[in-house]
């Protein structure tokens, strides 16, 4: 939506980033770092999540918030399989979550025995940019069979990231992809954003995502 | 956005009724069939239109509707470069096109000249669906490296299709995608929809498709 052509849509947005600064609040109070992981539908945000899980091999305890349109609980399933807590999150048809949602979910998770919290975002590259959730980092997945030219076709979403993954990277031998010019349309927007190329497939280039991972949530406040 | 929660969208939405059945009028009077093209991020709908305008081989006439959220021609060029007249529409941020957006392109092709429109919408699977344009048709693409599942993830916008596509059947021996899984999703959804296994890439499939369009166009209002 276009957020300066509707009055009471800005008033939808302050009320929202007051939510979203409580959600951050409480989330510090209890100690727990967390990530609003966006992409496009079917980048590979569940199954990152899941390697995620697998590559940390319990040395952060981790839930997930899953943001889904619709009742279908497949992702959950698929966290809950890989041994974490999830709670799915219904948006009732939304495009995306906001910091209502998250306020909503965030006592459905065993807070004070968890280190980090993963939000998963509808998958959208358009809307889940404006809505604040109240998380600490926001990570945005692009997918090589996407295209190279994603950044400058949808430059919301790449402006407001504090890390780039690009997944599918096992699938550059099959399609057109330029990683210059997704490299260049990447920069334009977010200079120096931190970058880490991988493959849920084959996992290849997981372990720089993980070690940066660790190192923010060592850090987090209230540690 | 939840469109049963707030009663100003649902004004907003039945003036894009009323306005969307104006722009089908126009295109009536003038004798031109119109589609509206819906699709994730990088499922490949420009490479889709290009593809469909070398299939046609000129016996169509084709203008091209380009929807974006920020102001890059890379698509509406691509279009003019395979030789058929396009306009772009960028919707400032907005997900999704709307029949405003459509009214105000309309005069900006020469219809009477042409036997077809493609409107590419916005990428994005969820608000699309929820704006009627004036189109004839709606066609969906999805593409293999999505996945398997997003039919059970994103209903609402199989529902309401005329058309599906399943995009870069090329990639299947590289990508988990169980074509019985999907399959199953669509019909719960969309019984019997007419749909067309292809790929941009090698052309495999494209022909039926291209019988599909041309009967519908040949058989279209004012004809």
């Amino acid at each position: 939506m276009n957020l300066n052509r509707i009055p009471v849509l800005e008033k939808i947005l302050s009320a929202n980033d007051n939510l979203a600064a409580q959600n951050q609040a409480v989330l510090d109070a209890a100690g727990v770092f967390a990530i609003n992981l966006m992409a496009s539908p079917g980048a590979g945000k569940t199954s990152f999540i899941v390697k995620t899980i697998e590559h940390l091999a319990l040395r952060l305890r981790l839930g997930v918030i899953e943001g889904d349109t619709a009742p279908v609980t497949i992702d959950a399933d698929r966290i809950q399989a890989a041994g974490m807590p999830a709670v799915q999150v219904n948006t009732g048809g939304d495009c995306h979550l906001d910091a209502v949602m998250i306020a909503s979910a965030l006592p459905e998770l065993p807070l004070s025995e968890l280190d980090l919290v993963i939000v998963e975002n509808v998958g959208n590259l358009v809307c889940p940019a404006s809505f604040k959730l109240g998380t600490h980092a926001s990570v945005l997945i692009a997918s090589v069979p996407e295209g190279d030219d994603k950044p400058y076709k949808y430059p919301g979403i790449y402006r407001g990231i504090d890390v780039l993954i690009l997944n599918k990277i096992d699938l550059l031998p099959y399609v057109h992809f330029n990683p210059d010019y997704f490299r260049q349309g990447v920069e334009i927007l977010n200079p120096g954003v931190a970058t880490f190329q991988l493959s849920c497939t084959t996992s290849q280039g997981f372990q720089p995502w993980i070690d940066w991972l660790m190192a923010r949530v060592e850090g987090r406040p209230g540690k």
